[in-house]
């Protein structure tokens, strides 16, 4: 894990120790012999805006306000307008209620929504494409070496993923450090706690890095965007559609980050070719994150 | 790759050549070098069952019969009973039309769904629970030495996953043979394509072990079940829940197979113990599923 620390530099970084996010579960190995490995929890957790259920996600529990309201938020339910007046979670109930000041238009969405599809994605997608009309991202320039930085840090970031693994990760960056780094089983989850904080905390995305260990899809794409975060940055793949949509809306997408190695298929006017490849260590096996297709 | 083409073995094998699937795309690499690269296509597919517009689906494109009655089946909107009359496909709508004999209680699921969330997730797991109650699964017996000659056949088989990368695979196999794998962007899509195609060709889930590249969640878990096979066999790892699950249904679940590696957290009494652990090979790092992780 190296000397030092590297969750020292986060405003929120994993707590794999914490209670009721992972459980010893014990079965046999290769050898027949009894093994007892720690395994992530999945519990579904019920939004309400308002008076209203808005759907249940299935998730590992932790930040469940802010994975509410980063959820509305990056569905377009709760717009930037929107006073919340106050957010409530009930963890006998697996309920989260969101309230705002005056009404939002989430009867609208839920009419579209309930036409449209019973889907996450297609409904998410039908919804917050419209979200990214007239959307300009900063033109927030990024050092390669940053991104070198960033990768080894969050590698070497004690996580539910280095000591349970099957989960995702998502992480606001600023620079070379890594702000905020939330986990969980839902592959989108992750992002919208990352949301949800911001609003919380009123963060600004121009001047920020979002990291995640997901692929580029479409969905990761338009949400990046509408958190209005210019640089997405992730060890893992893409989608066509994705970089089509990164093109569209002027989103960096750099993909395939493993030790030295990366591409960036949208956005490169944003790069700054500061690192010294000599310089970069190839990645460490152990934090190689080969067990982590979900 | 190996010598012999494992595609051989079977019954349909990804087609990573196949026109539609993946794109070339360029961008630039950590040199600032051009680079293309083969990317995966992700499209919309909006499934209806008769007249009714029942969910969009974000996938590869290909099998869209199969993912449709798949998808319809998993969900408990078409029952075993249901007499299917038909299954068109529009490829320049993106839509695909499953028409059944007598009316099914998809109206029931909608109401359902519409009313307990938008959530695919949330969603399908309200309705597909049922399906469960009184559900028994076969006491099929798996060799473990068939476990290891699935995963290295199927690692070294040509996919769109070896060839571009950033998509997921399920396998359907019997014994030590893979018979059918299909592949998607989309985590269920690939599942529900198997899931179709058993109903289209009258295949029975009792004698079969299905492989995937994807976590053991809840619903990896409820769906195998729903399908009627009792393995379920990944390379990647649990949730608590999925574990659990598995458990009260009676299902194998087998996961972070790697190398010699694996581990069984539910329904070990179907292994038999028959490999010569000398004999396995560690995994070929040209075959690990290193940047899989969506």
């Amino acid at each position: 894990m190296g000397l030092e620390n590297p969750s020292d530099e986060y405003l929120i970084a994993p707590d794999p120790g914490r209670a009721r996010l992972t459980r010893a579960v014990t079965g046999v190995d290769q050898t027949g012999a009894a093994s007892e490995i720690a395994v992530v929890e999945e519990r579904p957790l019920t939004i309400f805006l308002n008076s209203r259920e808005i759907v249940t996600a299935m998730t590992i529990g932790d930040y469940p306000e802010y994975l509410a309201v980063g959820f509305l938020r990056n569905q377009g339910m709760l717009a930037k307008a929107d006073v919340i007046t106050g957010v409530e979670y009930d963890d006998d109930l697996d309920v989260v209620v969101v309230r705002t000041e005056t009404e939002t238009d989430y009867e609208d969405k839920l009419a579209k929504k309930t036409r449209t599809s019973g889907c996450a994605v297609g409904t998410v997608f039908g919804d917050i494409m419209e979200g990214l009309e007239g959307l300009a991202l900063p033109h927030t320039q990024v050092r390669t070496s940053w991104l070198y930085a960033l990768a080894a840090k969050i590698n070497r970031t004690p996580s539910l993923y280095l000591s349970a693994g099957a989960i995702h990760g998502t992480v606001l960056c600023e620079g070379d450090r890594p702000l905020v780094y939330m986990e969980d089983v839902g592959r989108h989850n992750a992002v919208d706690k990352v949301a949800g904080w911001m609003r919380a905390e009123g963060i600004s995305g121009a001047d920020k890095i979002l990291y995640t260990t997901g692929r580029l899809t479409s969905e990761m794409v338009i949400k990046t965007a509408l958190m209005g975060i210019p640089v997405l940055a992730s060890r893992s793949g893409f989608t066509a559609w994705g970089v089509e949509i990164a093109r569209d809306v002027g989103l960096t997408v750099i993909g395939r980050m493993r030790g030295k190695r990366f591409i960036c298929l949208a956005g490169e006017d944003r790069l700054i070719w500061d690192a010294d490849l000599a310089q970069v260590a190839e990645e460490d096996p152990k934090s190689r994150r080969k067990s982590a297709q979900p």
